[in-house]
């Protein structure tokens, strides 16, 4: 009987529990745990977990993949706690927005033998706790993956098994160059919704502006109706991707605003037709980014994810394949990145 | 008979002729009229008018309620065309973004005896043509009045039945604020959208950004799917309002950012949250804004409307009320806000 144990179960948490159990994973349980006693009968109540574990020991003693999915500022500490109980050969992974942070604490308190991962599926929702957990809430979402140094090919793999066995895209990035483009991507849409909503609230117009209220208004800024801690946890992880992309927004903010106040109507028209068509082309169908192939003798993603359920410690033969897949992963980004700077 | 010309069948004509053929007004025909045969034939094959004009002055000589629903740019041509043949006490409307611009042209081009009473129902979406009109466009949605000098209060009446025949909530404001407001509420988020899309497109590291981007990215930048045309006229038409309250957006980010770097985490984290519940309280129940009290002896909108419609030209009546019911709402909102500045 193989374990999955997921700490934290709220929105992310209790999704990922819904949706491995929707997968139908055979002789699988998925143990939970939260601190808060609520959110835990909560998560059991609507069937995210299997059973509930009654400490972060017990559930760590016997799960072979663990996702921890609390907010970011829990993180060091709870892999402290599970840390001397956490099975050799077993793999560690996360659900959080930045992920520079969570690899230095991975490395540093997680024990030889124990596989880290990280991951952060790009998907959520301004409701927060197992309430609002759905089963489908990683359908088609992309959901990128961290190897750390020492993770061994089967456990990456794992945990692309666990990211498709949810509906979820998985793609490689190293902790750098994802937190500087979830800053671009996913951080900075959070600080524009948030201001967008501060500064028509701290008008003296808002009355007025309230009752003008239209979608757009209330789209652009569903954002700041996300759980504080988790927006708060993201900058204070993220602080300098953020701020470096803050200062790009409002330079091409001021782009915008001296074709507005400008002459020259052709330009700021062109400027907002070719957006028009960019975005339409993006929704239709976004860049691929292939994954990163698989030697012929290696295991597929969702084999490595049910072998490690099933208890056949794959990990250690796959540590003898000298060049590591994310090593590959990291490689090839690197080479299409040289190509298309010099095309 | 009572006949309502509706020129222009985009998304908003179309949705006008849509939501007031299902609101099941008796004895009353929409004339319908655009420049694009294409979408002339379009809007009568889904049922948005009930016939189609051959000409602007066909419709002009009929209708007792003319909507200009075109672009806002051609909205001063399309007064010129209409003007000679308008009946004299006709009410004309518009559905325009921006106000300024329009009611300056009403009052050049419009004959005396001509009821001119801008309209602007906050709602849309970013597919246009009288294929995306929908009935229930409207339902709900904030729907400003902006009546000029010389329109009779049964005019104003009649455009607030109008709101109210196709399910919006009718409310005044006079040019100068809709602008300003308009500016806050829609226009820079507008903005806002596009070059937070014009921002990711234009890095280098777009494949990824792409592959990355989840609801966040893709909820933030919807606006930059909108029309480009019509985008590019509301910055025509309200290029200072725009550019002063982007500089105020550009300020709000500012102040973000410098939380995000500074070492006071709490400061952050009670933005973030008052800004969380501020958004919850708005969702839940938007500031109300009364509809100014009509005197006892006037008909209800409802009723104005329909007298219009059925020809009852009850506006030179209507006329002899000395305090305008547009004047009395514009005082009494000078009065709230005066009240609010003191509190």
């Amino acid at each position: 009987m193989g374990k999955v144990g997921i700490i934290g179960l709220g929105l992310i948490g209790g999704s990922m529990g819904l949706a491995l159990k929707r997968a139908g994973l055979q002789d699988t349980d998925i143990i939970g745990f939260d601190r808060d006693r609520d959110v835990e009968s909560r998560a059991l109540k609507f069937g995210a977990v299997d059973k509930l574990a009654r400490t972060l020991e017990e559930l760590a003693s016997q799960a072979s993949i663990i996702v921890i999915a609390t907010p970011i500022v829990s993180i060091e500490k709870v892999m402290r706690e599970i840390a001397p109980h956490v099975q050799r050969g077993a793999v560690v992974t996360d659900t959080a927005s930045t992920k520079g942070s969570v690899m230095r604490w991975a490395r540093d308190v997680l024990p030889q033998g124990v596989h880290f991962v990280g991951g952060h599926p790009m998907a959520g929702k301004e409701q927060s706790g197992p309430q609002a957990a759905e089963a489908g809430l990683f359908h088609d979402r992309p959901y990128v993956i961290v190897p750390s140094v020492d993770a061994g090919p089967g456990a990456v793999n794992a945990i692309i098994g666990l990211a498709e066995a949810i509906g979820a895209r998985p793609f490689f990035l190293d902790a750098d160059e994802h937190d500087a483009y979830a800053a671009a991507i996913s951080h900075v849409p959070l600080v524009a919704s948030v201001a967008l909503f501060a500064l028509a609230r701290g008008s003296s117009a808002w009355p007025e502006l309230a009752g003008m209220a239209g979608p757009a208004f209330t789209d652009l800024t569903r954002l700041a109706s996300g759980h504080p801690e988790m927006s708060h946890d993201i900058c204070l992880t993220n602080k300098q991707n953020i701020s470096h992309w803050i200062d790009r927004y409002v330079a091409e903010l001021r782009r915008m605003q001296e074709l507005i106040e400008g002459e020259d109507e052709e330009v700021l028209f062109r400027l907002l037709a070719e957006t028009q068509i960019e975005r339409e082309n993006f929704l239709a169908k976004p860049p691929e980014r292939e994954r990163p192939g698989l030697p012929d003798d290696m295991p597929t993603p969702s084999q490595s994810f049910l072998n490690l359920l099933a208890g056949s410690m794959w990990a250690e033969r796959a540590r003898e394949i000298t060049t590591s897949l994310e090593d590959r992963a990291r490689d090839r980004e690197r080479e299409d990145r040289l190509r298309r700077r010099r095309d």
